[in-house]
């Protein structure tokens, strides 16, 4: 299989910078048209590597890709996911290279979405692609279900599952949109944390003020947020929620250990990330911050002259984004409505506070000793010379826990990507050595499990 | 003289509306143009009002128009100031009509700088080119010096008056960017806060990073710039910042039943303000918390995603734009570096912070029993039937401070907007009959010091 990928590698880097070429930004509506391009092109891929049935599938939202091929008489029936949908660009000044015109540099591919996810979606296309026109045929059935909202928590793909259960049933879902720890450390990631999140506005007068006219006298929706806001932790780090810890599970001692398992160099991530310090709840190390407790984090904060220079005034209104990692039996609606409850408790005179969800997503915790879960370890063994570890990842992939739930199968996260592409931020890239070792992987997987 | 304004009026808002229509946003370089334009409107309008010397006086930043006419011997010189900058326009959305597309609703014209200052600037030339129509010539010697970076704290004209102290040279200096304490009841305000502006910047990380992997282990600037910013203000209103309150004069019971005189109906304005209730200084009235106490005002912030939906970062980057009134004899530079400490002084670990001050200005203060004022308050008297107060004014003019110390003139501060025509906010509008009726006062001034 090695040489067959060295074969195509070039062709196939050309077919994914098509792909990558494509803002299918999922959370900006003037990108709809783009979305729906990411899709087709996804469909047509699809058929490229042999699939049948294949179907855009229509949602409220952005469409569903289907495609399977189910001609492996008893042999296991994997589902592939992956999201063709990204994140939008900003900071675009920031990128060294512009977002949607994927170049290559050190053996790195640069785009939005090159590690998160359409490089790693592509790579069990291709795979498959690989494996059909070798022996005309494949070792396992597979059924691929590619969504285009995962990065808005696809609010229209957990429906399609819960009404499509029998379309989709399988003995295995894979999904590739997780990380290494590190260069050379494969991971199959067994946990994802869940998440919520939320955008609090708030309002004071009805029109921005003249500050040399009212400014003291006034309620300034900018201060109230920025109080509120600061409410929200204490010193220490400690969310200062009430009841927002409800559910977290105790963390004794073997936890701690099975942690610390991962490695983690301090000074190599301070030094790569430009930070000075590290910051987080007290007591607690940074693989257990992002891995195994709960965080809040204000991802965006807006209010006032927002221009060059100065606008005198006393704004009027003020608004902030949040988002919260949540694990163990926390329940999002009830850590939602209990900040609710907090901005209420909290908030100045004179002030109005309003609250929007835009996520709600349940943590999800997987079986490392799975039978599923183990022949995918084999198969990174084969192919990487080294064995994956089985991290917590502080994450979320709110569909994992769909798909474990509703289809009662294992989820096997094969990541791909690593932690430092800058997925999500400027100059995202996916290292091609793991593309090509990725679709080896994969294509060994489906063997493997084939054997089985 | 009523008459003839009548007689007009309706092409004189003809002509307003022209200079109403000129985007001359001094803050926004894009707007560069159209402040030029803004200058050359003035200076042909100062060339139909038969001033001489008319010249467009380039600076470093947006051009001065000066004109004068000295022909009026043994009689006092008016220099009159105004500006023909504005603010600029956003939040756009909030508009009911655009902001320079000048429309007469109910009496009054809306369009951003309709009472500041174009409208209340403007009604002093039509005022002089009356007179000089009907007489051939004029009551007193005229100097206008009008520019264009009021908005931005007038960089320019203060070397400029500092270089210009002979050309300049007059016996008072008049200008209309005040209001009324409210319709019907005029003011010439005799004091101006002084102001200083800066803006803070909190830095962490090189660059943005994903919520999941980083949150809650790494500092997140937002979170960083939050509770600075709320660290200004303690919880009774008090600004929490060392040193800041230095030479801040001592309210006595005297000062507080002068401040007292001019009324204030509190529900009134809650309802007009559409505020529920009133914030500020714990211990001091609304009129004092505006007119006498220093203030210090977030008047912009914004960090992170500001896009639609949700992007789960941990944001390296985000700021605050901040403005203080100052009275008495705070010092600009001296608060602005005890902003500075404060902030170092509080900042959070990992966390790195950047200040750039906007604005500096000496607070002012004027002599309400001076000549020229008093004979301003007689014309006052003359037109509108009430005399005017002598209000201490919440905002600040910085070029106030420079005309009266280097030219050694009164400034006589005779406003003809009203509180409510939101100025600095969106459906900024003046008052027609105020334009009208301070076009009769602004003359009949000019007549009673030709008589002196």
């Amino acid at each position: 299989m090695k040489e067959q990928v060295e074969l195509h590698k070039d062709s196939f880097i050309e077919e994914l910078k098509d792909f990558l070429k494509i803002p299918s930004i999922s959370s900006l509506p003037d990108r709809k048209e783009d979305v729906n391009r990411g899709a087709d092109w996804v469909a047509e891929s699809l058929g490229k590597a042999g699939m049948e049935n294949i179907e855009v599938i229509q949602t409220k939202g952005h469409p569903i890709v289907y495609g399977d091929w189910l001609h492996a008489e008893n042999k296991p029936t994997v589902l592939i996911y992956g999201h063709y949908d990204v994140q939008p660009e900003d900071p675009l000044e920031l990128w060294e290279t512009p977002p949607f015109e994927p170049v290559v540099r050190d053996g790195k591919i640069y785009a939005r979405g090159a590690t998160d996810d359409k490089g790693q979606l592509f790579l069990h296309i291709k795979a498959i692609e690989l494996l059909m026109k070798e022996n005309g045929t494949l070792p396992v059935n597979v059924k691929f279900c590619i969504e285009g909202e995962e990065e808005v928590a696809s609010p229209n793909l957990s429906p399609f599952i819960r009404s499509q259960e029998e379309k989709l049933a399988a003995d295995a879902v894979v999904i590739s949109d997780t990380t290494f720890i590190e260069k050379g450390q494969p991971a199959i990631c067994t946990s994802l944390r869940g998440a919520l999140a939320m955008e609090v506005t708030v309002k004071t007068a009805n029109t921005d003020l003249h500050s040399g006219s009212y400014g003291g006298a006034v309620p300034n929706s900018i201060h109230a947020l920025v109080s509120l806001m600061d409410s929200l932790h204490d010193e220490t780090g400690k969310i200062a929620v009430e009841g927002f810890y409800e559910g977290v599970p105790e963390v004794t001692e073997e936890l701690r250990e099975e942690v610390a398992q991962v490695p983690f160099n301090s000074e190599k991530v301070k030094r790569e990330l430009g930070l000075e310090a590290f910051f987080g709840e007290e007591g607690f190390t940074f693989q257990e911050r992002v891995g195994i407790r709960p965080t809040l984090e204000i991802n965006g904060i807006t209010g006032g002259f927002q221009g060059e220079g100065l606008k005198t005034i006393v704004p009027n209104q003020a608004s902030a984004k949040i988002s919260c990692r949540l694990v163990g039996e926390q329940n999002p609606q009830a850590v939602f409505e209990s900040i609710q409850r907090h901005l209420e408790n909290h908030k100045p005179a004179g002030v109005r506070i309003e609250t929007e969800q835009l996520i709600q997503a349940d943590p999800v915790s997987l079986d490392s000793q799975d039978a599923y879960i183990q022949v995918a370890a084999d198969a990174y063994e084969q192919v990487y010379g080294v064995r994956p570890l089985f991290p917590k990842e502080g994450g979320s992939i709110p569909i994992v826990e769909v798909f474990a739930s509703v289809l009662k199968a294992p989820v096997v996260l094969m990541g791909f990507g690593l932690p430092s592409e800058n997925l999500h931020a400027p100059n995202e890239h996916f290292h091609l050595e793991n593309f090509t070792k990725g679709i080896e992987t994969a294509a060994n997987y489906y063997i493997r499990l084939g054997n089985k």
